[in-house]
């Protein structure tokens, strides 16, 4: 623990400004009283945020940085500025349909770091830098964790560039056009270490009862559409034998993997078919065609590729069974990213110290930290969320308490890593 | 047999009036070179082939009635005007997808009967009604056998008037915008006989290399929407044990529905889901809910009877298991409605007379028939058609040969019950 144990952050400015950055793309949830938050990436309501919060930046006094990527970088000196800094981030664009925590909390929590070391004049030994990135979510330009992982080197700068929305717009011409398309070249930080805080977004730490997470690792995600292609026909006069139902088939693929997922043969795998649209979708006409997604997840690669092949292959048994042709496509992949063992101590450590109750747990979403470990030491902690923890949508929720708590620890996970030895 | 035994319908001119008819409301099949036709119950274009028909019906010197739900009767006297009719017709109006020949095969076979008749100046002992009805399909007003219906006594005339499409318009002041509400009080014709030449709309007479079917009667049919409630959560983050998945429960009663037609133990029941909508409908969301239909039909009322119960308890014991509310609708219900015997018999003989393979085989789909049912002896005669008999859809087809040889059953089957004796 560093000399600065007893500092903690100010609980109501970090509501607080959850609550002035939730205003920014702020829609009325149909279904509750709470507010949702649409700030696609590089709209002008997700610029509206980035002006904010980089405005907060520089009135804490911060040494702000763009990149050719958009993602923005903010440093509050250490002692030796020769040494690494210590970064923390996450990211203020969300789902269209998101809520006021996800990715924002890590932004502000960074923030408030930052402005509570100022409060108390602190001096760290690194440097301290709190960033956000550009276009976590995926939802515009089909690929997530992008800015991150433009600055971290696994998607190439002019690729990112070139990714366009549904309405053809390049990304880099809409990062020029909200201007946070900065100098700065990307792959240039290389922190000592990475930090995120961020919502669960699931119901393990409700309801587990508990307090905070220290994230292990993200688990490996495969995520595949699957195009089935049978042939529509009479529901009234087409006798099953005759039947080549799409939907049918589609059906048995999502049972099957409820099925893998249950029987324990394919380790902490979790499968879900979240698309399904049969077509021509009549009441009485069996569907000729179907398109569906598949998404896997597994913490173990191999594991993760048992599934991909067994489901493969019982799909193709059942496409065979009723005369229907499947076409899988992958749409993504990523590995499992194992976080830290030394950052995970240093995060529980704090959370015993605070005496908060706490858990080790597996990140099931993708988040900007796993693309960091590929260039330093990388961690997260991990804030419940009320409602099992509901996320990519409105009613997402997280206490004052809760968000405090993540911001304290991440506040002194902070220092202990900006104390640290280790290479410059 | 009658006198005119050797009579003949003018395949050519059958042939020529359905690529007439067939080009009002046609469009292009996306898929292959035929033409698919959209005429909506009482749209423009359904209004355009009404006008054509109806002045064929006066080119034949028939004497044309229009009644209040807008069904067009068009009469050939017979010797003894003190006897009642037999009646032949079917419907113009389409699905919105349609093919050329799904009623409008038995209204222009009704068509051709009587120019045949007219041809040889053949006297009938009853006259010869020939007619279309209004609004078979139900796609735009949502109840399907209307025209026949209103006219036999199951739905009463003003309920039917106040149906209303999508955009709020009635079915009355379309009748009238359309110039086809009638003068002529419903539920005055009852005939003699009853008897509808139509396609098969299903693959067992094309794949039993049949030449003609004789319907033994219409099967029951029972249509649902089930809306199924579980809870959206994020795929990633949600373990199995805490998923409420309405999608899955979705697939496990789509599974169960064909579980239940393969076991035997429904009679010859089938089951559909035709539409299955789950939302929110992303790759990473496990559905919160799910609107989806099951249609069941069975030739046995007590088997079907048995079939709704067991889908449904089979579906709420899904349900309990995955944590989820199921609603149940009853859409439509139709109980089995089989054909007078006599008249199968009159149909086979003459099928046998004309060397013809034909096959007798129960109605998977609803029919004009099986309204007139309910006021008089009524039968069918069933067409193959191409390509699995597909129907609903573009590539409809049946070739001049087949419906030939539909109409020219169709003609004597009319000739026959129009030489019997019987009630007036």
């Amino acid at each position: 623990m560093s000399a600065y144990r007893d500092l903690r952050i100010d609980a109501d400015r970090l509501y607080a400004s959850l609550d002035e950055l939730g205003k920014v793309g702020a829609f009325p949830d149909e279904f509750s009283d709470r507010e949702g938050v649409c700030r696609l990436a590089l709209s002008d309501a997700d610029a509206e945020g980035r002006r904010l919060v980089k405005g907060w930046y520089q009135a804490a006094g911060l040494d702000v940085g763009i990149d050719r990527i958009g993602n923005v970088y903010a440093t509050r000196a250490g002692m030796d500025m020769s040494l690494r800094p210590v970064m923390t981030g996450s990211h203020l664009d969300s789902v269209p349909t998101g809520g006021r925590f996800d990715g924002a909390l890590g932004v502000l929590a960074g923030l408030e770091v930052v402005r509570t070391l100022n409060d108390h004049a602190a001096e760290t030994r690194r440097a301290v830098t709190t960033a956000f990135f550009t276009d976590e979510e995926g939802c515009r330009f089909g690929t997530d964790m992008l800015g991150s992982a433009v600055a971290t080197g696994r998607i190439d700068l002019e690729q990112a560039w070139s990714l366009t929305d549904r309405a053809g717009k390049t990304l880099r011409e809409e990062l020029e056009r909200i201007g946070f398309l900065g100098e700065e070249p990307v792959g240039e930080r290389t922190p000592h270490a990475f930090v995120e805080c961020h919502v669960e977004q699931g119901p393990l730490l409700i309801r587990g009862d508990q307090e905070m997470g220290v994230v292990t690792g993200v688990q490996g995600i495969s995520w595949w559409e699957v195009t089935i292609t049978g042939r529509a026909a009479h529901a009234g006069t087409t006798p099953t034998s005759y039947r080549n139902d799409a939907g049918l088939v589609a059906a048995l693929i999502n049972v099957r993997l409820r099925e893998m997922a249950d029987c324990g043969e394919y380790g902490e795998m979790r499968g879900t078919m979240g698309v399904v649209c049969p077509e021509p979708g009549a009441i009485n006409v069996i569907p000729g065609r179907v398109e569906a997604t598949v998404d896997l997840r597994n913490p173990d690669d191999a594991q993760m590729e048992r599934v991909e092949v067994a489901i493969q292959s019982d799909a193709a048994k059942f496409a065979e069974q009723h005369g229907v042709e499947l076409t899988w496509r992958q749409t993504a992949k990523t590995a499992m990213v194992p976080f830290d063992e030394s950052v995970q101590k240093v995060i529980a450590g704090i959370a015993e110290d605070f005496g908060l109750r706490y858990t080790r747990l597996i990140a099931g979403a993708g988040h900007d930290a796993q693309e960091w470990a590929a260039v330093c030491k990388a961690g997260m902690v991990f804030v419940p969320g009320e409602d099992d923890g509901i996320s990519h949508n409105p009613r997402e929720f997280s206490t004052k308490e809760q968000c405090a708590a993540g911001a304290n620890v991440l506040l002194q996970a902070v220092l202990a890593l900006a104390d640290e030895d280790g290479f410059r």
